[in-house]
């Protein structure tokens, strides 16, 4: 069962005023809904609170690799602060979707269709997203390629709000085994589908900001999304970047322009209604849209 | 039709916790309920971006009563900013509530019977109320005397979230004459009760930092309320407060504390969802808790 979203911050409001004008004319303008819902099971687990310390981790391999082998041990969302000082201050959020019609394929096709035209991504969330794109676009339309060819490692440019903030990053998609994940893990889970990056500065890869996880699987009526988020930085950062140093370089970064534990929180909260917010929603069009767009 | 919230800043999930501790063992625990919900045509209303600036009007006794002469004219829940530069940049809220199976008899007894402890007031939003309290206790509880001699010109002290800002703050409670309604425009529409105030920094009567009016009425099957607010400065508050300079004082103060055009739009719409969901709350509750303890 779903029920509406009630807030959305007055610069958010704003946006999706100016996007509903942009859309206009384009041949998936139907698809722009500015209603949105969120299931009430989700809505209850992210307003009980932060998550208890002990179920939050930091993004070690061996930690990411529990996560998964047991992904229901977590509650449908939630979110709270890992605390640990000079490693970081770190905005830890999670959830699980399941998303009826939705297959791995189509979320596949989604993640590279929206970010051709900024006006494809304010379909996802209307009022919060504002633009997406790649580094290198020609890479991301050859279909002779397979998806993770043509989407990983394959700079996305993300201009967004989380609550009333705007996030303007750069996001590196990267192989779920990067990350640490084992290909055993993910094939006995079923994972067909991930979209699992880390972010930086905007043009500095050597100060890495957040990491975000989305490992899709497809089930009966449907496809499920195993998601984590860290939305402040972790020293652990460096390891999944494959950068030396550029995670204790983000913990710097954030530490100087005055993160404290309070705004980690709210930065977790927000990414927790966020996503609650836009995956309930694409998973509403996703399946139409595909249908009507999926052979471009 | 109402829907649930679905938005609670972090800071009111705590608060909402220890509020739900504070309140084991008292007579009227049973009425603290943490599920909120609101008017789906309000939620529509208040996230449906700011009021044109048309609807949007000084607080000056002119424009106060055109307004209770047709409060119709305004949607059901709205937000805005007034800038008027050194008059003041000011957050402006309105709503109108229907409160059925309530009467103004219960909601003047409301208005003192939770000022006797912080507890009975965090009834009335479970995770953003903190505490309030009057100057005067023992006039308070003088029931020789009039709801109004005992309200009026006898401090609140407010603590509570709104948004997740904690607003700490004294209001004097005076005759909604004082505000330049006219005594035949309250009559003819039928007003019989009204909590309506003015608020400084506590402490200093001499630094007027908001207004809020509720003006209510019974009507077929309930009460009806229509409510105004003010909560950043605008010169015309030294009129109401009648000290002069008050006003201009609190302009003054605000802007020496960066308030900008953006905070103030954030605080009328916090100021809106406040009140969509307090007084939504209140009128779910309020019957029966005046059924239980109305004779005290």
């Amino acid at each position: 069962m779903k029920t509406q979203i009630t807030y959305l911050q007055p610069v958010m409001q704003i946006q999706g005023r100016q996007n509903a004008q942009n859309i206009k004319g384009k041949s998936y303008e139907k698809f722009f809904n500015p209603q949105l819902a969120a299931p009430v099971e989700m809505v209850n687990a992210v307003n009980a609170g932060a998550l208890p310390s002990e179920k939050i981790f930091a993004p070690t391999a061996e930690n990411l690799n529990r996560w998964l082998a047991d992904p229901y041990q977590m509650p449908v969302s939630g979110y709270g602060v890992l605390n640990e000082g000079g490693r970081g201050i770190t905005a830890f959020t999670c959830s699980r979707h399941f998303m009826p019609n939705v297959n791995s394929e189509m979320f596949k096709w989604w993640m590279l269709w929206h970010t051709v035209e900024k006006e494809r991504y304010t379909l996802w969330f209307p009022q919060a997203h504002i633009s997406n794109s790649l580094a290198d676009p020609e890479r991301a339309a050859d279909t002779s390629l397979s998806f993770e060819e043509r989407f990983y490692n394959n700079s996305n440019h993300i201009v967004e709000y989380i609550g009333e903030m705007v996030l303007d990053t750069e996001a590196e998609f990267v192989p779920p085994t990067q990350f640490g994940f084992t290909q055993e893990l993910l094939e006995k889970q079923g994972i067909t589908a991930s979209a699992s990056g880390w972010a930086h500065t905007v043009g500095n890869k050597n100060v890495a900001t957040a990491i975000l996880i989305h490992l899709v699987r497809n089930v009966d009526g449907g496809a499920e999304m195993f998601s984590l988020y860290y939305t402040t930085p972790h020293a652990e950062f460096s390891r999944i970047a494959q950068i030396e140093g550029a995670g204790e370089r983000g913990v710097q970064f954030a530490l100087s322009q005055g993160l404290t534990e309070r705004h980690a929180l709210s930065s977790a909260y927000e990414m927790a209604v966020h996503d609650m917010t836009e995956f309930t929603h694409l998973a509403e069009i996703l399946p139409e849209l595909y249908a009507q767009f999926g052979q471009q």
